[in-house]
């Protein structure tokens, strides 16, 4: 079949040639060798770092995707974790291949490649098998935070073993009554003389917190150090390995953190999710009770460190988003093509044939929302890392600065849309297989519990909805909101000038783009903050609904310029996305404006 | 506390009051004791049966939902299908309470209460527990049937020990290779000389399709007649018991019909769902292989016989969605009144008080929605199941006729509307618990997987999309859809007379109902069946939106006779999805209107 998306061409669950168009023919990443930063790198040696993660992705993760989730994590007669043993196969051949290390600085073992080329091999495992890729995915968000914040001992200590695949990381947040406000932490961290704190208090929601996968497991724990102010502002930031380590590197003795029990999840079941009690005094390292944990740069700044490796997380949980998405995208394509049943509307002969389903238009509607949602998603959060990139290049601060207000705005779409829309992929694969997507063993309905999950962590969409719209587009005088409007007015000027259907599709934007403008400033001209921010999820919706509509005026340009199967593919998914998805924003946005209080004057007792 | 919903007033997942709100307030459902059908009977006699239902509910039903979830139906080594003990006792419960008989007629042991107070009944089982519900709900959907069809020697052999709750029921509709389409079975069924018949073949996705909860179980099954007509008017309908039945009434030989394998499923996981194979040979029968089946009327109409059945199981989905949706907004709406997160916006000082997050505005909206849409959903299978009713106690043929023909218009929005915005009621439920709520400990994702099931059976949402606008709308030269615009139009102009508020919201119903009109005639004036139904799905969201806005005045007027939370919290539902819903109607006919052809263009080779 000379199709766009053949099974060769999504072994790992995603379309390699859409890889391949969005990383090189729209993003033109080999542009970024000509700076220091990414010189002597080469458009080959990314398509081999991709072709490699492809390749893994595809033999040692996919594989055992529906068997993780189906046989949890258990807690084991000896007190440790059991993973089906395919977990610890694929994890080390990610770690092997050096994959940890993709976009991670050469000085503590990385390849250096760029973010946006780092991103682009996540996604063929996250669609893969996301559960896996968890213990990764957090490993290379704690290295990079480290690498932010740390000292040149930690990046050696902590880093360098991570990239190396030895150590793996977690993020550890969230405390039973602690989960979106972490200013309620109870943590506590208390200073040792020797430099050292020692941490006591309970954490939840541990992913990748407990298991036997590697050598070592580096925590990146915040806590209230006892006496630092009230808040958010007494929260530090501290590394808390589950063995200390000797001053010759080796690991040690065991630290004083224990598995107080295990989350039983919708979906990402092959991701131990984990309680941990620090500080219990179950282990007595050094003799004494309590974590031992070392600061990670100053003492009140951990939160906003935590928020650095956040905002990675998030765009993150994009990608993670969709991968899943797509993963569901190309196997209800699959069945879509072989399952055969009914006949074109008109044609009453029961003696004819059945026609496989993708020949029913409603089926057809359903494969190219997905495919605009997940060629969407992927497409933004592509984008999103090559800005990490373009501030790593920037020739100058003003440009530096002005990648980075583009990205902040742009970092709550960047998890919120996926999460949301990509979701809703998957249950538009279930639907196309029907009755065999509701069941279990076609895997589908897996896709759909996994994602289920990227729309709660890392800060809800409710929380990236207040936000973007009660910090985000005001921060900094607009400055950020008004780059975002730039950018796409100038793919609007282009496709203008381009004329002909594309000129037709950047008017169209260009109407949603002024009402988001119009909107903006009449919300944030409200005084009232419960008024201004009752509506901020439907702001959000519309925001990242005319974000994609305007990188799909993007890749209908650069489809343009060839012709063929993959091209037109893109063109059509563009159109749909025009005609189907894009004038909701609009209804998005009047709501907006009209400060709608009907769910802001709901009271407690009426419901 | 004394608002609207509290613990006790949800005790199985529903609330009480708005069920006697709807029933009573609204539809007034004892009026038609008037009629003979119903003399004899009273408010009081219904408010016993739904009272009666309620506590089965909680007491026998919800305390099993989750274990009989993590612990799926299982084939013993025996053979039988094994079940969690507390299944049996459930459908034992309700059935020696008389309530498979609810509105069942008197001739065959029913109670012959309205249909609205049987579906009402039913709510609150499908909020407890929708798994065990089904070998129910199946039963009467099998009673039904024959009710309508069968002899009257089937009546007393089959459906008289289903009423009592000795039988249960099944519907074999789909095969492997005949899901949708269900002109393509194959399962024969050979005429005996003793006008018996022996069936051969394979069924797929049969839910209770094997267990050993009842002394028997009727299965109704469709086949073809060797040598009658290609395609579905070749289609016979045939009880298919599980074990042949003596002149004397005790239950006999084994039939010919084994248990193929079980599927397993995303969710409604304690329903056993099952492949059966009949005519085998694994058992004979009298010395034969075949199973024994009974012809059900003639044999050409057994599919017109089972869409009899299917109707009544179209509403039943909707009903089961709607008591899917509720349980998970009550679950939600109690863990938002006692979980304490965060503070008011504008709040900083991290030493105050943590609200609980009811207070957030953005949780408020998800609990607002959930209630629009779980008692919208509710009303709209209320209202068509009293439809059902109507036709029952009709003064002439022609009323009776308006009131078929206006329950044929609204059966694919009853079903599919509920199916798709009360399954998205559980996806605010999930994320109004956040983490907890993608925990499994707290059931509210069971709820969302269990409903993830209603827009796939009894025909696709896809499917219900082309019979709304391929045929019902047409059908009887558009009477059925003019009726419901006439029901429409009258709840405006008795708004308008009331003017106010009520009256601003007819306006906005009218211009919706306006567009809707012309869209449809629009759409039916096109000659091309594909592309009039190209935009079929976005047809029947709008359709089924505009249906529950009318719903949502209606209700709004009878709760405005009264004041008090209750009242408050039903108007304020009704502003809410008057505000924030019923404009996306607009959007999508718009999208119909167009006629667009972006996915009806789209090609197999450009994915």
């Amino acid at each position: 079949m000379n199709s766009t998306t053949t099974a060769a061409e999504m072994a790992a669950g995603i379309s390699r040639r859409d890889i391949r168009f969005l990383v090189h023919d729209w993003l033109e990443v080999e542009r970024l060798t000509e700076h220091p930063r990414f010189a002597d790198q080469s458009r080959e040696l990314y398509d081999e770092v991709l072709e490699l993660s492809e390749r893994i992705a595809a033999e040692r993760f996919a594989p055992h995707n529906a068997k993780a989730d189906a046989n949890e994590p258990q807690v084991g007669d000896d007190g440790t974790v059991q993973l089906i043993p395919e977990v610890a196969v694929a994890v080390k051949a990610f770690g092997d291949a050096g994959l940890i290390g993709t976009a991670i600085d050469e000085r503590v073992g990385g390849m250096q490649l760029p973010h946006s080329v780092g991103v682009a091999s996540c996604a063929f495992f996250h669609a893969a098998n996301p559960a896996t890729m968890s213990y990764l995915g957090l490993t290379i968000g704690a290295a990079n935070l480290l690498l932010a914040h740390g000292s040149d001992e930690q990046l050696e200590t902590w880093v360098r073993p991570m990239v190396e695949g030895r150590y793996l990381g977690t993020m550890c947040l969230s405390e039973t009554q602690a989960g979106s406000s972490l200013a309620d932490l109870s943590t506590r961290a208390v200073r040792q003389p020797d430099g050292t704190y020692r941490l006591f208090g309970s954490k939840m929601w541990i992913s990748a917190g407990d298991h036997e996968l590697a050598e070592n497991i580096v925590h990146m724990v915040i806590a209230k150090v006892p006496g630092g102010p009230p808040g958010v502002k007494g929260i530090g930031l501290f590394v808390v390995p589950r063995f200390l380590v000797n001053e010759d590197g080796d690991v040690g003795e065991r630290n004083d953190i224990v598995l107080a029990g295990l989350n039983h999840k919708m979906g990402m079941r092959g991701t131990v999710n984990a309680v941990l009690g620090f500080g219990e005094g179950v282990h007595k390292p050094g003799g004494d009770a309590g974590a031992v944990g070392y600061l990670v740069g100053e003492e009140q700044h951990g939160l906003a460190y935590m928020f650095h490796m956040m905002n990675e997380e998030r765009i993150g949980v994009g990608v993670m988003a969709a991968g899943i998405g797509y993963a569901g995208y190309t196997k209800s394509l699959r069945y879509a093509r072989e399952r055969l049943q009914g006949r074109a509307p008109g044609q009453k002969d029961p003696t004819t044939p059945q026609v496989p389903i993708i020949e029913h238009a409603d089926v057809r509607r359903m494969l190219l929302a997905q495919k605009a949602y997940v060629e969407g998603g992927l497409a933004l959060v592509l984008y999103a890392s090559k800005l990490v990139d373009e501030q790593a290049v920037a020739g100058d601060e003003e440009a530096r600065k002005r990648v980075s207000l583009l990205l902040e705005v742009l970092t709550p779409i960047a998890k919120a849309w996926p999460s949301k829309w990509c979701l809703e992929a998957n249950n538009l694969a279930i639907q196309v297989l029907g009755g065999y997507g509701y069941a279990r063993e076609y895997g589908v309905e897996q896709h759909y519990r996994d994602n289920r999950l990227n729309s709660i962590h890392e800060g809800t969409n409710g929380i990236q909805a207040l936000d973007l719209l009660g910090r985000k587009v005001a921060m900094h005088g607009g400055a950020g909101f008004a780059a975002l409007l730039e950018e796409i007015n100038l793919a609007i000027s282009e496709a203008r000038s381009a004329g002909g259907e594309r000129g037709a599709l950047a008017e169209q934007l260009a109407a949603a783009v002024a009402r988001l403008d119009g909107v903006t400033r009449l919300v944030l001209s409200q005084r009232d903050p419960q008024l201004m921010l009752a509506n901020a999820s439907a702001y959000l919706d519309a925001a990242g609904h005319i974000v994609i509509a305007w990188l799909w005026l993007k890749q209908f340009a650069v489809a343009s310029r060839t012709t063929g199967d993959f091209s037109s593919g893109k063109q059509q998914a563009a159109r749909f996305f025009f005609a189907q998805q894009l004038p909701e924003a609009l209804i998005w946005l009047n709501l907006v404006e009209s400060l709608d209080t009907s769910a802001l004057d709901m009271r407690d007792a009426w419901f």
